[in-house]
């Protein structure tokens, strides 16, 4: 697209559209035209996660307020594939980065599980999601993931649909590498992550019962849950995802 | 192997041996005897990168220091494959992340270099070192990938072997997830990972007139210098590394 660049690129709520006027928060205000130092006439990238990236331009720049108005759209809507990220949360800083690491990486849904080893009873579900937002107006990308609530990873796999594949990273035991060769990605898949503990052998021995599970292994070191989202994450997208 | 596992794992420079004894520094001793709670007797795995991993045990433990012994070898040593991993450092906690996250997918050397748009125009070589020492602990690695000191970008080019080839990675710029197919392994080969503002026009234009250069694309979206170095080090380790 020829459409000029927006150096600032903010995710909003509202509905964007030809001549769509668009209202401000009051911290989106302030960080545009408080840190940003923003003036009426300046370009803002927008997008909403539906309608895809808009080029807007500032109209009003007040303290508690503003409003800016859609010029055009500079990219469509681009969809991640139908990849859940399925993990345990960890220490705070690392599951910062889990979520960050899987926006910029492009999945459609991220679900923290408690497992038996997970370390961490409780996640703020908004903290993560207002990071997810953030990765995604720093890496372009036009969609923002839905953060679900923490659950038990029993009570998720308990309503597992039928069709969708795990790819399931089981540190330090059995599964090879190119795993995933050969397997069609039809009917959506989700890529687990397990705590820093490992899984219980109950875990591990319900997942390896069911069908849709396919044992990843990655490589010869021990990674932390963050790298083996990452390392996960780009074997998934390079066999089956947008990075073909 | 049937040895003993050993919950502790450390870093010593020590050469290790049959009944060899190793003598533990202040912050050792203080590590595993304040902190850890460690008595005599008690099993620590030992590494120091050139002769495996042992099984050690506690002779001595003392406020300022202490004795272990060796009793016998757990693990061969395991070298990583010729990777070197060569990035323009960002800001501290991402470049002690890129650092530690090299050592855990598995390189050789690690060499930050100076690029036209790095940001941070010095590191403190000693504590990334250490903290690639401290990778090796948790990640179970017997080998230690050097820390170079900080250079320009064109004097490390300056001086290229002719037979390394480079995993170009360069954000949003032409190049193919899967260049990589096809070129052998041999010879050794570097990662390079730019700066979060992308590599300068004459950069870009000096690696792409080096034969050894190959530029990669890392899907879609706009990745950090992190997550870049994380999903290169998978690319490369599932084609030519030891993930095979």
């Amino acid at each position: 697209m020829s459409v000029e660049r927006a150096k600032i690129r903010l995710f909003v709520d509202a509905a964007l559209g030809p001549a769509q006027s668009v209202p401000l928060r009051r911290d989106q205000a302030h960080y545009l035209f408080a840190v940003m130092r923003l003036a009426p006439g300046a370009p803002v990238a927008l997008f909403n996660g539906r309608d895809g990236e808009w080029l807007a331009e500032v109209v009003e720049a007040g303290k508690r307020g503003g409003i800016l108005i859609c010029k055009a759209q500079a990219a469509p809507l681009a969809t991640p594939p139908d990849l859940w990220l399925v993990f345990a949360p960890v220490k705070k800083a690392r599951t910062d980065f889990i979520v960050e690491k899987a926006v910029e990486m492009g999945v459609a849904r991220i679900l923290p599980v408690q497992t038996r080893h997970t370390n961490s009873e409780r996640i703020r579900q908004d903290r993560l999601q207002a990071h997810a937002i953030e990765a995604a107006e720093q890496c372009g990308a036009t969609y923002v993931p839905e953060v679900a609530a923490l659950q038990s990873l029993g009570k998720l796999l308990d309503k597992w649909p039928a069709a969708r594949r795990i790819m399931f990273c089981d540190e330090g035991r059995a599964g090879r590498t190119d795993a995933l060769a050969g397997e069609a990605g039809q009917g959506g898949w989700a890529i687990l992550i397990g705590p820093e503990g490992g899984f219980s052998g109950d875990e591990v021995e319900r997942l390896h019962g069911m069908p849709q599970v396919h044992p990843v292994a990655l490589g010869p070191r021990i990674l932390r849950a963050d790298t083996a989202a990452v390392a996960a994450l780009t074997l998934w997208q390079t066999t089956f995802g947008d990075w073909r």
